[in-house]
């Protein structure tokens, strides 16, 4: 069961070009995206009312998209305004449009009730498009339900034994344990490492003298959204889990959206504000982050195969943000859907 | 749900030389085909009564197939004639036979009650093997379900979007209405198409000095049967909607067999009654309708992925044939089994 | 449904070398298989407890294996030794510990009640690991239900017509009936085929002056093992069905072990007890028996996918021991499980 009424990241901008039709699937329906002349982002589904042919494959007509399989053709509201061979256009005729914003690179898709659609809900994902910050975008697509993936994301003592060469660096990190605090929409979490190696990662983009003290603060927001401020500084240079100036930083954005429920999307981006003007630290940082997400990619997927859902999974003190999120997250589809979330058996109960 | 008492194209005569054993799925049941020494076509269950390996797999013996797991043998009316080691033989030991008619370079099969199989409903394909006529054969399997294929026959206005550059050449082919006829097993269609420019697929075979009147008249059968005369002629030389000697023609015979709901054959050929020695018209055609073939199955096996079976489909004008054909075609399958066509999210209401 | 109070050949005993985690799938559940410093073989679930990620992607420390996930600890007996980042161990916190029992080459796995197996029940295949007999050991992983594996190697009539180059060599083998006895856990068959030529396989190994008798005598016992004693010697050398020293002389082991209800494994050898240093006869006779096993992989993965479980099989003279077989077979399963074999559709009846 998917949660509907919110906001999911389904494209980078670059990814719709003028001229192009991008079929995703979302939430388990196909979504046709494409550009208008004047630049506006806007989602159809990718099925044609009349013999659902797939609107992907058709043509773009100005502000129009036409079906080239019998020809109907819909604007961009999803109104069939064109029929081949009829001057009368049956008022049924039209397809789903889907609320639509586009943000500092990101293209948002709301594929629940289209009036509570609003904008103003959308992440601050300011990093991605500041002059201040420099990254290179990121997509994968997951073979595994997307809980799996936010499952990842709210436990970072994975990086101990998941990223031991990329991310992680030291299995110390396992041996902490983060803040946690609830949030109306998610979860913040707040997680220091002190007096340790630098992590391999960072160790490829700056030069430190001697151990670090790490950090990783993050939002964790429905229906999965992660905005992390991380970073590293030499030991004792800051108030221990206080500010931290002259740190290398980086503000990480990370979305995951529903393809399926066995397929996922997964977009992000690991900005920084440091060497704004060097493709070689571009390439670093991407090709580390590349490595990291697939070892994590790996044990993910080989997870989703792997579960037994007639299994309890056995919960442990490093789930504590992931337990957390999990009963927000089914709070909001139980609250939309008035029934509980159903794929329990992901779920650490 | 298939109609199971109808004759089904199966093969052409080529596929099934002296000594081979061809096994196709029809009507989703495993389908042994192969001659006898006299060249009379045989077809048979693919499944050894025994232990069900695919005689397929087997040892042709004069009249008769020998399944190679351990040594049955049946002979060409599925009765088993030898069980090495035992000489009583079980009266129950008999793979099903299946009516074959070879006709006009098809092999038909009837899949239903064997006593109601009648050659004489086997529709008039003489121009697969007419020597006034010239052709080459064509088959397809099809990744989607038959009655999408059928429709796709039944509105040509198609041809308008999805062969621009093959069959049809220009839109105004969709703003034109047949006359549609209803007949006893299916349906008669007959479309003119006045003073238009060639088709690219007929300028590729022959000179036309202006604007031509294009026209396909067909008789469209209940399983899946096209029979068509199509052609064009120099605008005017024919009444309109008239008489058309002198014109470029063409007796198309096409045939849609189901190999299960997910898959299909097809069976086709375009003969001409020119130019019957030039081998170089041969390949021209058929390099045409490859193409233009190919187009079809793009979409349609598109369209097939993309059903959303809870969401009925929206019927326009151009459906004129497609739906009473379809209702021709449920009420066969109603009378043979007593209940409607199951597979209604494909039909549109 | 499986057998589960039983013992199941899972490995080689040189395919668990020190340091490796094999996962293979055993009754449709994965297992981690990997040898202790001091060389025991251990057997565990291949799902951690915590989050069901696969420990065959973890980390052998010393008798235990890690999680490479979140890093929980694990120790041959399947208790959870370590939670990074507590002190508390939850007492539920364990994964499946499996009996393993190594012996003569082959590792066996009881998926069972741990208190019912007895390892003196685990059938003696001496051959295997005997310095009077030579080997190479055989697996192959099968696209097809475990028990039409079993049936195969229960009706040797299959010989004369699935391998007529390799194993078998005369027709006449399927007119000869083996005798079939009942065993406490399966069946005793003994077969013999007088005054023939030399079997393919048997002439590349051998050289015969005339005719020879062939003999089959093979236990097949409960899950799915053969042990066989078979063999050949001029015709008329040993009595009728009696002694016959001086033959050609094997001593094959086979063991198939369903991976879940689609897929089954494999084990083999074809031990010999003559030219016990000559490593050509060793690839000649893996060499037939190679191509001979893929013989019966294909007309049995063809069997398994043509199988239609709602028309019975037909039971001939043949399937004396595959039907005796199966009875047993059922009732071992009737009697653990207190409900009748399901997979019905398989067995003749």
């Amino acid at each position: 069961m998917f949660l509907r009424n919110a906001w999911y990241v389904v494209a980078w901008d670059h990814e719709l070009p003028a001229g192009k039709l991008l079929s995703r699937r979302v939430l388990d329906e196909p979504v046709l995206l494409y550009r208008t002349p004047d630049g506006r982002a806007v989602a159809l589904a990718d099925r044609c009312c009349h013999r659902h042919a797939p609107l992907s494959l058709g043509r773009l007509e100005g502000d129009c998209v036409r079906c080239m399989y019998h020809g109907l053709k819909f604007d961009p509201s999803g109104r069939c305004v064109e029929v081949p061979g009829q001057s009368r256009i049956p008022s049924t005729a039209a397809v789903r449009s889907y609320p639509v914003v586009e943000r500092n690179r990101w293209v948002w898709l709301w594929p629940g009730e289209p009036n509570r659609a609003d904008a103003a809900e959308i992440p601050d994902t300011f990093s991605l498009a500041s002059p201040d910050w420099r990254m290179s975008p990121g997509y994968m697509k997951y073979d595994a339900n997307y809980r799996l993936i936010l499952d990842n994301l709210l436990d970072f003592s994975h990086l101990a034994f998941v990223h031991p060469t990329t991310l992680g660096g030291t299995e110390k990190l396992a041996d902490t344990r983060p803040d946690v605090r609830r949030l109306e929409r998610g979860v913040r979490v707040e997680r220091w490492l002190l007096n340790v190696a630098p992590a391999p990662f960072h160790s490829k983009v700056h030069s430190f003298a001697g151990t670090v003290d790490r950090w990783w603060f993050y939002d964790f927001l429905v229906p999965g959204i992660l905005l992390m401020h991380s970073g590293a500084q030499p030991t004792g240079t800051g108030a221990p889990q206080g500010r931290h100036s002259g740190a290398l930083e980086f503000r990480s954005c990370q979305a995951v959206t529903p393809a399926c429920a066995e397929t996922s999307h997964y977009f992000f981006a690991v900005p920084r504000n440091f060497a704004l003007d060097d493709a070689q630290i571009d390439r670093s940082v991407m090709e580390d982050i590349s490595t990291a997400f697939a070892e994590d990619q790996k044990i993910i997927e080989a997870q989703h195969r792997n579960i037994d859902h007639d299994q309890a999974m056995l919960p442990i003190g490093a789930d504590l943000a992931l337990t957390q999120f999990r009963r927000i997250f089914d709070s909001f589809v139980e609250s939309e859907s008035g029934s509980v979330e159903s794929d329990v058996a992901v779920s650490s109960k």
